[in-house]
């Protein structure tokens, strides 16, 4: 029998699928489980991309354009433009989903061996597009004390080698929801460039900013043109998870090139997709103002209530709809599982998702988790309270 | 200024991207181009696959289960049982295209500077895949006097290292329109076996047989079910391009494992697209009967009038849409640019595939162009016409 790839073995599981026996076991015994562990919104995908498929009008379902429709890409630009990011249609490949990107973003900067820094804790799937790549990460740890804020600049010269190629962040972060200020992003703006390396910057949270912050696009640093690349996506924007649109963005010509390279080989994005992508950029501005109020409540409702729970500390979030918070427990993951296989609180318990899996350096996070605010205010009350009782309960085993 | 990746320079490009701007500046000339050149089908997307799209019915475009819809796997796995391959729900990820499906394979099989073996000439993008997977294609050449049958067994043996991880095989075959025979398909059951190598095969093209031939799926050899792993696409099959839908299949647990592991860190395939193959699979037979019945008279009338040019020599396809033609001429690069540049027949002119994109042997298929019968056969009629007028030009300069 053929052995399979060294590469496939080492490909890395979701932080959360060793829970899912045990989440659908909960439900089985008839428990009803809040899952704070995903990524997906229960918002409401906007009107005019939904309509715009149930409009469909063709008779061949047909490849697009390599890089995405041309009409696609023209009307992204100028949103860009009005959201003062200066990004040409050129500048554009659309992907399927910011996952391709940066595979994309991967494949044209790194080779076998390659190093790219990742400021942890980071997006899980970073590993994993990383493994496939046959690229080392290389984490920079920040802390749950400075709320996730950039690690000195100091610590990742320590780890820059003849093989870093890239410096990926996630700006607003999952997990952590930290946003980077002006002065962090220009303080990584001039590391790269002395260190002469990409500054990959994974934006697909950009328009989830909260009090006030602005967001501070790698597309936005004048001087860093050569270097920046970024990634964006639909599917958190619009609630359009399911569609698998994103795109690469980047003013270097060699990077564009070599992307398109990839996007070649593999054809198209999709094409329905596009359609729905290209009509929600008619989204009215009252649909991001509502749901931004939207999210502002809900963190709110969450950080109140979990600081309330004695031994708990949460990293406040400036942008997306995720947080990072430590628990009075030795083990999230040991935690995590125990509260779908042993506990409920009246019929009733909460999955999260165990930070360990969002850091790279063995033994980090392993008493934080990540909880998602991507369901209604009633219900983040409500696990929130399960979550109290459930300490208490295993705290005192 | 950062430099972009070996592979990224590496990653070739597809075999007609050069002869796209001559194609645009004929267009301009106000010359009609035929193009005989590429992949898209001009064939009607079934309805109840577009109807299913006009009647989506949601609130919130989630993301799948990264395997696909177990709703579409199931029904796709009775599809193939029906269609006599003995495939379950659980052989099956869901892909975004037989592109994505192929790059897994690869992933989940090779590591960087394993070999793949396949005959050629081969359809372009395997080239793409493997340099992105940093995997090294060595080709066993298959010749137009075989009429790209399979090469002796004896040609494979001579290429096995140790670093030999699969054969590849695409059948029926882009560009050639070979089908493989039961006996050649035991052959390589057996060579695998032997050398315990996976058997990757892309069928992607399996409803296109002419002439009352049978395909003979990897999937339906006994005793191959650890080393077997097929590929599959909607694209071709219901001329659905644009969904980016199709499939890895695989009864060997440890690759479905590890494929399941690519297809989680890219989250999910798209989900308008899985709706309208869901769909597709209650297609009437009888579209597929008018469909093939359309291919097989456009192969005929093709094949037909080229071997009535003096010089050409053409492999008459069994299967798929494409066929090989040997050209009277030294350089067949050249000629596709000059049709394109320089020569017109009453304003009117052609665009072929050189087939040296196909090969990876340098030097092999100069003389031979790929043309594909996607068009109508009024239009494959005239654009032989002005290809024979267009050798004679171009053989008097
Ligand atoms: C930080 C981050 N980047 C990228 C992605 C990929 O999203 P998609 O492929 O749906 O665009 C996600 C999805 O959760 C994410 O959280
Ligand atoms: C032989 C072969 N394999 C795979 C593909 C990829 O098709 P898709 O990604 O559209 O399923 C094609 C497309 O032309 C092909 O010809």
């Amino acid at each position: 029998m053929p052995k399979i790839s060294n590469k496939g073995q080492q490909m890395p599981e979701s932080p959360i699928r060793k829970l899912v026996p045990y989440s659908e076991a909960a439900k089985k015994k008839g428990h009803k489980v809040y899952h704070l562990n995903i990524g997906q919104p229960d918002i409401k995908t906007p009107d005019v991309a939904l309509e715009a498929i149930r409009k469909v009008d063709m008779e061949v379902l047909e490849y697009s354009h390599s890089a995405g429709f041309e009409s696609y890409r023209k009307k992204l630009a100028a949103y860009y433009t009005t959201h003062g990011l200066p990004i040409n249609t050129e500048d554009i490949i659309i992907t399927t989903g910011g996952s391709e990107a940066l595979l994309f973003a991967m494949g044209t900067t790194m080779d076998q061996g390659d190093e790219i820094i990742i400021p942890e804790p980071f997006y899980a799937n970073y590993n994993g597009f990383s493994t496939a790549s046959g690229v080392k990460v290389v984490p920079v740890i920040s802390g749950i004390e400075t709320g996730f804020a950039l690690p000195p600049i100091a610590d990742f010269e320590k780890l820059i080698t003849p093989k870093t190629k890239a410096i990926l962040i996630c700006n607003p972060g999952n997990p952590t929801g930290y946003l980077y200020s002006k002065e962090e992003m220009q303080q990584l703006a001039e590391l790269v460039k002395k260190h002469d390396l990409f500054l990959i910057a994974d934006e697909v949270y950009r328009e989830f900013v909260y009090d006030g912050g602005t967001h501070y696009s790698v597309m936005n640093i004048p001087g860093l043109e050569e270097y920046a690349i970024m990634i964006d996506s639909v599917s958190k924007r619009y609630s359009m998870c399911g569609a698998r649109i994103g795109c690469i963005v980047s003013k270097n010509k060699q990077v564009m090139a070599a992307a398109m390279k990839f996007a070649q080989a593999r054809l198209s994005p999709p094409t329905f997709a596009q359609i729905a992508s290209e009509a929600a950029l008619d989204t009215p501005k009252s649909y991001f103002d509502e749901v931004s109020a939207e999210y502002l409540k809900r963190r709110n409702i969450l950080v109140e209530e979990l600081s309330k729970i004695e031994g708990v500390t949460v990293a406040k979030p400036k942008g997306a709809f995720y947080c990072i918070a430590k628990l009075p427990v030795a083990n999230a993951d040991d935690f995590a599982q125990w509260l779908l296989e042993s506990f409920d609180h009246n019929g009733e318990t909460v999955m999260v998702a165990p930070a360990a899996g969002f850091y790279s350096t063995p033994g980090a996070g392993q008493d934080e988790v990540r909880i998602a605010y991507v369901l209604k205010k009633k219900d983040l009350v409500r696990s929130v309270e399960i979550l109290k009782e459930a300490l208490k309960v295993y705290n005192s085993k």
